[in-house]
């Protein structure tokens, strides 16, 4: 049983809250959970975003559709519509207004007999303290902050109104979260970055004297890490949205909506623009500069600055092992191939330069006797 | 002193844990620990799995040796044999022995007095719950469960008879687990899959309203993060192993006695097959199916469904960095170098026609003066 | 406000700290902070460290800059300096010292009363033990150790005298973490190496009977995955510097000094030698050596042993998408372009047989007519 299926709901609930206007159905029409085109039952809500997945919505037992208007048509006749400017962005809100009805905002004692309060931190009233938090001295907790079970903010850290930490985050020393942001567990803000100076074959410790500052309505995934600063702060922008498992190094600043998929590694000190989308398992280089509205794909690494929006790539293609063990010993000899070819035009050149028979790229042929 | 080294054992025990028939030893003979034929030492138990370690074989110290009848000629005369059909899986049984002698059950009281367990939750009275475990309401907790220190368990997750969560485990709320798995610290079972809509530059939420489904016998280790679906569920089938460190996404369904070596990053909706095996830090794009049986090489990206079994691969080769700076510039230029081949194919072809031997492509002969 | 922020300090305590000579300016020069040449205020210390950085020196508006005695005609006027040999060393040492100004050594109450510490533990006195830590029977913990919030213990494990292990760390049984290291939060050390022995489709696990051993004055950031040994154990040297969200796998070895940047995968028994570099996000597969000195680049993956110190790249380059298609369908091909050029060079050879008109490579002229 998912989620979202405690309780049913009406066609005219979401007109109430996304707009649109239903198609062969009435307000009352009721409906059971929200599910895919491919997975709808009769009896449920579905959604049609793009035209690519008409097929499935012609195929599809959902009762109800959300669409829009130029993609009506897809529908089934045993399916009604709502039909509103941006299905997408209307299942995106219908998610959310089904997520907070299946878990309505907890109550009961709102800071937890387990948790670990400095009488010097500053915890709103409205906060919710979970079981075992740990927060230091001179700290901020903002209005209706929610802090998940074993969560450690550390001394002067703060956090703005309405943000969600989930089980299991640490927030360093000295760092801040912005206000509706949500960050999920196992988490680590502001561990120090990596930063040593070689000395005599050994490495001296650089102290991490900067902080990390996130902004407003930022969403980071699971077991992501994001570096405190040198000396600077690390920064990570309004809107971003990471998911898990990133890296984020030391002086890296981010800008606003930017959207980082899982597994990237940022190293120190890169600078990136505003409404980037970078692939999962992306790298990139530190002190480079990448561009507003960069796309990197999946797995490249980015090691030079990029000054030029769109899509950039660096991905070996996938073979099967035969051939790409064929591929790569081609690859190592490429240079060597690039010579013999230039080898060949100039044999080819010479050899066409023969009496009587002239050659594409040779001397002028009225130049011939 | 290593974990197996506190009490000896004999010969006899293994032939009653494993079968087998001792060669050049009886029952009694009495081992001290297990250990890898390279660093054996008399009185040690070892193993020779494959006849490329018939060398090590020969020159190991060992005293026993758990071998298959055909390679027992490779066993130096200081050490005596336990012949069996699987040298290795009998390896792997007796380690299994060898750390349960270790580390015997735990006793003493089986839910820790600082853990915080929901009056509504249903914790079988054989499951041990470690300090500071939280474990939500409507949360079902099987028989002989052991949770290690500060694992959260939300509300209405579900953890089969006999699994083992180790130390801060997250397993967020809905969620479940099967029966006989092992999970490692820090890993964190549904956290929201990333999804979010684009509307006017920002991003908003999709609430995740799936959850996360782990089979029986799977092992998944440390800080690793699998994320909850977003409609339907994330499932991972009985028997898979997962290594550490692995993002698996929203939607993401993987089959049966699946193996994925650590750092794998697996985006939403991504469909893995039975039986595959998915080597370390390789990457699998979203929405693509990848069959049974598949194996994909270390750091490969599979970008479009793989649909034949076996291994495939996509690496660029690892060179001396001045090997690599050509191959890259080289391979940049790439489409250019094959224009020009194939200019080199025309000019040839058309050179080669002199009188009387006109070439297969090229302009008529008797155009030529 | 920076951590750094809290007290100003003179030019004469940094001259105590690290020697040097000050230049145009003297003992009683108050400084604010410090802070990168770009960033800093008049009031504040910088340093040049690199001769790259001369420009960003000579429009920096620092007060003081720590600088050698070959760039200090790089200063500006409203600049003084501070003449050392080695500027960036100068820097770890200040950012050091002024760390732990800016925080100085907690006191109060040395075993926090949730922590939960067996009576079997040897905890020295002058440890520090954290809210909510678990400590097994049978640890050692050092002299002036620090473990921070929710950090478990396994039994038997051990810390040597003067390491700091953030929150949330998890050592587990039997291993050991040598002096003066520091681990940061999330970090797991000690989990089960991924060892299965297949056995009639299914997996059977192979008991990790080895333990991780760290040596002194190793740091390891935040969220990283050390395995324990299958058999022997698990060895990181003295000096290692280890970053974020790093893979270790077990039975690895790695020399001292030796340095790896994030998201980094060691696959199991690989030996790694001292004074190596790895880069952020590379890979390194089983059962191989890499020598000392090696410096792997950023997103290689290292699939031979390595047997020569230097650099080493295996990286597709990042191209803009469209072009980057256009290699990787050469690529595929690349080993048909070898074929059709090899074919080029034939047929050139042959058709400059033609008589007086000797090809480079082609049969003895003097076979010609």
């Amino acid at each position: 049983m998912a989620r979202n299926s405690p309780e049913r709901f009406r066609a005219g609930d979401l007109v109430g809250l996304v707009g649109g206007t239903l198609l062969r159905a009435d307000a009352d029409l009721t409906l059971n959970r929200l599910a895919s085109l491919e997975h709808a039952q009769p009896g449920d809500l579905s959604f049609l975003a793009a035209a690519r997945h008409r097929r499935n919505a012609a195929a599809s037992r959902a009762s109800l559709i959300i669409v829009s208007a130029a993609l009506a048509d897809a529908l089934p006749a045993t399916a009604a519509g709502l039909v509103v400017d941006d299905p997408y962005a209307c299942y995106a809100a219908v998610s959310r207004w089904l997520a907070a009805r299946a878990r309505p905002a907890l109550t009961g004692p709102a800071i937890h007999p387990s948790a670990c309060v400095d009488p010097q931190a500053q915890v709103d009233a409205s906060a919710r303290i979970g079981p075992g938090c740990v927060i230091g001295a001179f700290s901020v907790i903002g209005a209706r902050v929610s802090l998940g079970a074993h969560t450690v903010i550390g001394e002067s850290a703060c956090i703005g109104d309405d943000s969600v930490l989930h089980p299991r985050v640490v927030l360093y020393p000295d760092c801040s979260v912005g206000a509706r942001c949500i960050i999920h567990a196992g988490t680590v803000i502001g561990a120090d970055g990596f930063g040593f100076a070689h000395e005599g074959g050994r490495w001296s410790k650089i102290a991490q004297l900067g902080r990390v500052s996130i902004g407003d309505d930022v969403e980071i995934g699971a077991n992501c890490a994001i570096d405190r600063g040198a000396l600077e702060d690390t920064v990570i922008g309004n809107g971003c949205k990471l998911d898990n498992l990133i890296q984020v190094g030391h002086n890296v600043r981010i800008g606003e909506h930017t959207a980082i998929a899982g597994c990237v590694g940022i190293a120190g000190s890169a600078i990136i623009g505003r409404g980037c989308m970078i692939g999962g398992g992306a790298g990139i280089l530190g002190h480079l500069t990448v561009c507003d509205g960069a796309v990197i794909s999946a797995m490249s690494l980015v090691t030079r600055s990029i000054s030029e929006p769109g899509l950039h790539t660096g991905v070996f293609p996938l073979m099967p092992n035969a051939d790409w063990e064929r591929a790569a010993v081609a690859l190592k000899r490429l240079p060597a191939l690039r010579d013999r070819v230039r080898q060949l035009e100039q044999s080819l050149s010479e050899s066409t330069e023969a009496p009587g028979s002239p050659g594409a790229s040779g001397p002028d042929p009225k130049e011939s006797p």
